[in-house]
């Protein structure tokens, strides 16, 4: 039986493998690769100590650390965690799809989110073939070419900032009445003579051949259905938590599934930490995954010597 | 009046400037230089990002990230911090020790903590001759010389490994039965073969002349009292938060004075926020600081939105 497992290896579950490998704990990390969201993150100038820098970087500093302590994740998609006498067990699969399974003391769960989808006609059909959730990774695809962004905050507004630079015309389409963010963002976005912001705007499908063509929206200040002729489309509608292996009926997570933490790091259920953007922490930065990687840690170590005593 | 000030300037307080100068607040940050108790940390393994480093070199970094941001501190020692009409005041002294006074609507407490005193005759008399509290600053000063060290924790066990590189006879006096602290640092101590660790010693004094000679100290068990000469005596006993300046009657402080939060970095009076060693997280690590500082800062912002409504 492992002392820990930490589920997620990007800033918050790296984290927390550094301090668990410094105190000699027996503990294994899963996770795809080391970066996660991280490494799709763009520029990044707010990581306190790292002036300039940008996601895959940031990554790349992170595996060189890992690589330092001999921490290597292992490529586990885990499906399920479950309770058993004095621990918990992980299952999953491995990238062969071979079943994984796991005893542990505790878990620390740094499992991340994933961009929420439209769930409309044609987002699933076109999605690599014209439907991006990350401007970062797919934005150059489309230079010369026109885009629509789909989302009315900061990840929209600097989507639409770095697509003004790349392409003729790129329209945002927001369902609410302003577009809400950083005022600097706002202001900046507003300048930008290619961009056309429409608000009030209900995507409804998402349509095109082998590739994408465009959309249709709903106006909803006059009911109307528009159609707009895009090559890309950009989705920014929020992120949501990697946390269906954790059971519903644990009860340590919100109504849109974030795991809840107090400020230690633990959940109601003795043993079971989480810590960056899969909480309930409403700051999703990665200055902060790191610090909440950090103390998960420290308390699962604090949790464990409670058991050896 | 400024929107917020931060009061001081390590690791917590410049992760909360760099976040209110990005989003474009009107602060002030105080602070004697950037750094704080970061610049005395030693060698600095896991700071997730930068692989190796040292507490001046991570000291330097954050420098330099400041003045990309042109992000200054103003060197004022804060005395006092008192309630007006849409804000606070904020009081102390500058580096000429003239009178430094200014109004804001919110106030971020990261002024960090210090090293404990023992209380015993011979302390102040022989700080700076002979006595220190930061082994990292002042041990290659005490080369070739017997030295003593007062603690029982992670602290004094690293300065003993540090101290048993460079001096023949190493003492460590710890008033508990065992030293407590990471596994691998008791063990590796307790290789040393010039380190000698002194169990249920009380320190009752330190002597000399124009420099330490010497301390006496209590053996619980026995009840005698023994001496030892020393050339250095290094106390590492813990430390106590710089929060002398919050008034006790806000009651927003420990019994030890640490200043009580969420997890959002908020305390019980709106526009007062806190964050890093001075805060009661009971884990103190330049990570966890950067992450408090991010959050507090972030709630800051949420904070100045409300009012602005």
């Amino acid at each position: 039986m492992y002392d820990s497992i930490i589920i997620g290896s990007s800033a918050a579950g790296l984290s927390a493998a550094i301090y668990l490998k410094r105190r000699g704990i027996n503990f294994l990390l899963l996770g795809k690769d080391i970066g996660g969201e991280m490494a799709i993150a763009g520029e990044v100038d707010n990581y306190p100590g790292i002036s300039h820098t940008n996601g895959l970087e940031l990554t790349e500093k992170f595996k060189e650390q890992a690589k330092q302590y001999e921490i290597e994740p292992k490529a586990i998609n885990v499906t399920e965690i479950t309770k058993i006498n004095g621990g918990f067990v992980v299952s999953g699969t491995n990238t062969e799809n071979h079943a994984f399974e796991e005893k542990t003391k505790s878990i620390i769960i740094a499992s991340g989110s994933k961009p929420k989808k439209l769930k409309i006609p044609g987002e699933k059909e076109y999605y690599h073939k014209g439907i991006s959730y990350c401007s970062v990774c797919d934005g150059p695809i489309f230079k010369g070419k026109p885009v629509a962004i789909i989302g009315g905050g900061n990840s929209a507004l600097e989507s639409g900032l770095m697509m003004a630079e790349l392409c003729p015309k790129v329209f945002v389409l927001t369902k609410n009445a302003e577009m809400k963010g950083d005022e600097i963002l706002i202001k900046e976005l507003a300048k930008k003579e290619n961009v056309e912001i429409i608000k009030m705007a209900f995507t409804q499908e998402i349509f095109g051949e082998e590739f994408t063509k465009g959309l249709k929206y709903l106006n909803q200040n006059t009911n109307e259905i528009k159609e707009i002729l895009v090559d890309g489309v950009f989705v920014h509608i929020g992120m949501s938590p990697n946390t269906d292996f954790v059971p519903d009926n644990w009860n340590i997570k919100n109504k849109i599934g974030e795991i809840i933490t107090d400020k230690l790091g633990k959940t109601d259920i003795p043993g079971i930490f989480a810590a960056g953007d899969c909480s309930d922490i409403i700051y999703k930065q990665i200055a902060i995954a790191v610090g909440q990687g950090t103390i998960a840690s420290l308390s699962a170590i604090s949790y464990l010597n409670s058991l050896e005593k």
